[in-house]
């Protein structure tokens, strides 16, 4: 591995931020997010929240990852069952939890819960995404975990850094699940060397993460040359044997290519989520979402005959009808390995074009 | 500069598409692109309306790059004007064109002008965007130029195949001007790949640009890392000295990040550009922009007062009424170098993040 400027100012630029700091390096590949969390790799798995439980988690840290436990909107049940089951399987230190922010302000219990923890089983890191993370940035700071916050535009990042974020993930609208939408969204390619250039000037210790659309060894290997220290992976780590996303799903989308995803506020009507704008949901673009997505304020006026037929595809396992949450990037996703496999093969390809 | 596998198949993938040749092998930087076009780096110019013209194209062309004159709507005047002072000032056959293939529907006169040059003033390059190019195919191939197609979904790439496109753009949403809509647009980040390894299963001496956030030497290296032969850059270079680009406009996009613009049919309605679905429009989200992007059906009915306003900001060059056509990566742009200087600094630093 050879040491590589971080930032892209080889040549002069009059920047809108600060100058950038020319003189901080990092490797590529073994980036300061492995030397600080501790991983074999620069990887973390997204918090997806019912597919990231603690058999994939787990399976990440094993394989080297960061293993973020999906705590989604807050379920204490679910969360207590999966957060356990994960450091049962994977005595590693590179588990953590994640939170939907703007549940937390409803229902902090299933937060409560992870960070009351005893000090060997506290989460290594804690990542609150959509909302404003300064409410609970104390509390994470006295359990010894590290804030990690998600952002969908640069405009969001001072409110991290003043939560004390140790690591910032730069979100793409081509991400799967919730994230930005199409009027105030961002795309990972230009929202991570923007976001690397701050945080150079701003805050330089803070840690970058790249989310949206990285899937493989070269989208991996691109989220690092742009600066980013790692890469939080969603959709191909949901499309693993250990995701416990449902199977019908998981096989719908190795049979979609990329095109085959839209973002939109319908499944969270169907689902009965009262999600604050801007943001919206990417799933697999399926007959139900087509039949009513130039129709949306339709929708949401009436929507009582869609979610009855919502309904009847999540009970019945029917994915045309029920969402399947995969990003763009299930255009990459052929297979179904495990999620170790996984991880090793991203690393192993981003490796031989980095090096 | 070193060999290394074009596509992501270092591990196994049960694919969509046919497997990957793991053979094909090409160089990063001084990519098949370069080898067939004579350039010094990978990057053409994108071949943007009342922007590319002579000036700007020939600067590139200069520069090691390809240069695309941008023919644009097709006006006969503006492009005899402008690939004529392109092919003076830049002997380097290096110098194309390029149009919007559903405005040739209505009127090919500028297209023909271009290919009926005699032999030395041949275009080196005809592009086609936003329509479909078989109508045109054959008398490009018989002028001598190579067919570039630019695309936006996977489901267009046959078509273009079918056209003897020798080389495809890979355009995400994030670019600036037009581009796919919001509900079925891609992401340069997962967009690229994916192609990659389609054109190499099916079509493996067809040339990949990625177009679409292209603004520093970090994204032109992750375009290559991705898999393409190089990259199309269109916002970066709008906002150059040579570019005709209204000094307004360019001034207005130094002062604004990446989170400053918007996708949708506002400046298409006020221009009176009636392009056809699924099509719309990326630029700097100005307050006339901001006044009607939640209103575009009643701004499609009524569109009389907000057109004069817009008229009156293009008369009076207010870039808070009148469009300013970036994209995301405008959040990457802190200065207007000339198109030389700029070129030659995406190239190094590209070349110290790939070497």
């Amino acid at each position: 591995m050879r040491t590589r400027p971080r930032t892209g100012a080889m040549g002069p630029l009059d920047a809108k931020h600060s100058p950038m700091d020319n003189a901080r390096m990092h490797t590529f590949i073994n980036s300061r997010f492995c030397t600080r969390f501790g991983l074999t790799t620069p990887v973390a798995l997204a918090p997806m929240a019912l597919a990231s439980g603690g058999a994939l988690a787990s399976a990440c840290a094993r394989a080297g990852a960061l293993g973020l436990v999906g705590g989604g909107y807050g379920d204490l049940a679910w969360t207590q069952r999966e957060y356990q089951l994960a450091l049962q399987a994977a005595d590693t230190g590179r588990i953590g939890c994640g939170f939907i922010t703007w549940k937390l302000d409803e229902d902090a219990s299933a937060l409560d819960w992870v960070l009351d923890r005893p000090p060997v089983q506290c989460p290594r890191a804690l990542m609150l995404s959509f909302g404003d993370p300064r409410p609970y940035a104390r509390r994470i700071a006295d359990s010894g975990a590290a804030l990690i916050c998600q952002v969908q535009r640069m405009d969001q990042v001072p409110q991290a850094i003043e939560a004390g974020a140790q690591v910032i993930v730069a979100q793409g609208a081509e991400a799967g699940g919730h994230g930005m939408n199409a009027l105030n969204g961002r795309s990972t390619m230009t929202f991570v060397p923007e976001l690397a250039d701050w945080l150079s000037a701003h805050s330089p210790t803070t840690l970058l993460l790249a989310a949206g659309g990285i899937a493989d060894g070269r989208t991996l290997a691109a989220a690092l040359v742009l600066g980013a220290d790692g890469a939080l992976v969603g959709s191909r780590l949901w499309a693993t044997q250990e995701s416990l996303a449902p199977q019908g799903a998981k096989d719908m989308a190795v049979a979609t290519d990329g095109d085959g995803t839209a973002r939109t506020a319908v499944f969270d009507i169907l689902r009965r989520k009262n999600w604050p704008a801007p943001y919206d949901f990417r799933a697999l673009r399926n007959a139900l979402h087509r039949q009513w997505e130039d129709r949306i304020d339709a929708l949401r006026a009436d929507p009582g005959t869609a979610r009855a037929a919502y309904d009847e595809g999540v009970r019945s396992g029917n994915f045309e009808a029920a969402h399947a949450t995969a990003g763009e990037a299930v255009g990459l996703i052929h297979d179904l390995p495990t999620a170790g496999a996984l991880v090793q093969r991203m690393d192993a390809q981003a490796r031989a074009l980095l090096v």
